[in-house]
């Protein structure tokens, strides 16, 4: 697992309940796998290939509010021959807030395509 | 199922790939399920309940883009004794863009109720 | 004036204030003067000219919350040479919101071009 | 002028042609009026005062996309008896991308009321 995306939580984040509404975990999200790809030694959007986001499952512990910072962590959950799972988790300090996977395939031509071995390989770490 | 909204997607929802972005999804899905609420007769905001978002799930099928409505039909899913999913349909005309679940808990003093059994009965229609 | 939008307020819009955060005023106005355009009979997307946001200006009077649905009102503000501005109310039934006015450059090659006689004719109505 | 807030642009505030989607700027704009209040000592949530927007301005000069960092710079721009503005510069790098203004009032029970003379003294620097 490894710290890969941190940012303090934005006033407009926070719904009429004093806690970030659930949709902005996507955005986070996105930012973090970015950033994975990009530790891993890939940028995501220098690939060559059409990634697509296929799937996404969250589960929430606790709340982040206005105030927080939140970080995450990055780790393979599971590689697939035509998709990958990364599992991404949303914590304020030590406090859980959400595990966020995030399923993608590669797609070439509209079609899915396998991701290729060189791909597979570097996020096998 | 039974159609509960739907909105012409805005330009702000659509990324740089020309598609709407993913989290957006979750934010149609709050405002779908608040109707499928008021259209069983028991309008969220009045059930004098704490209800929490625990777990969320996406799977997409196909993309939205500026220029389309999105409609979205709602049914329940699963009724367990302390949480329930809504599985919540966005489609275009026919075409599925993606099936969103929704998970809620009942929380009252901080910690985890049963739902109670006028709202399970509602619910369950 | 003419009443060209309308919405109801969602969930995800509202701020821990209780009223509709400010940005998404100019979410807002986008999709409100795209539909002023349609109305004039002339879809933004296909006036073949690359159009550019140049400046706004947002003045407000009231709040809107969750449970208000807002409707948009436009007209041209000013028409000059290169730019012209629209003037958007945003309101709740008789209550005004928000007073937008949006500017808009047309742009060839990367310079400012004057708008074609035939988008300011249709414009001035 | 005094540099008070900086973030990389993120995926989901790009629209379709590519570039930040103009709301996204009054959502960086809070952050920064946030910070800069911060900054002076004072923190926008502990004035014990209701503080509103009562209108912004919003003058683009060049357009932030993905993989830049946006940096704002702000300072008084006018201080008046009850409302104050602040001038905002998001910029990458040198390169300016919008001055945003946006101007507060106090507001007691439902009515404007002057800046008290602490907040006036601190604000002026």
């Amino acid at each position: 697992m490894r710290e890969v995306w941190s940012a303090p939580v934005r006033f407009a984040e926070c719904d009429q309940g004093g806690v970030v509404f659930n949709g902005h975990y996507l955005t986070w999200a996105h930012e973090a796998v970015e950033a994975w790809w990009t530790a891993l030694g890939l940028p995501f959007a220098h690939t060559g290939l059409d990634q697509r986001i296929k799937a996404a499952t969250l589960e929430w512990r606790s709340s982040a509010r206005w105030g927080d910072t939140v970080t995450v962590d990055a780790e393979l959950d599971r590689m697939g021959s035509s998709s990958f799972t990364v599992a991404l988790t949303v914590r304020v300090g030590e406090r859980v807030c959400c595990v966020v996977r995030t399923t993608y395939v590669a797609v070439a031509d509209g079609l899915p395509i396998p991701w290729p071995e060189h791909v597979r390989a570097l996020l096998q770490g």
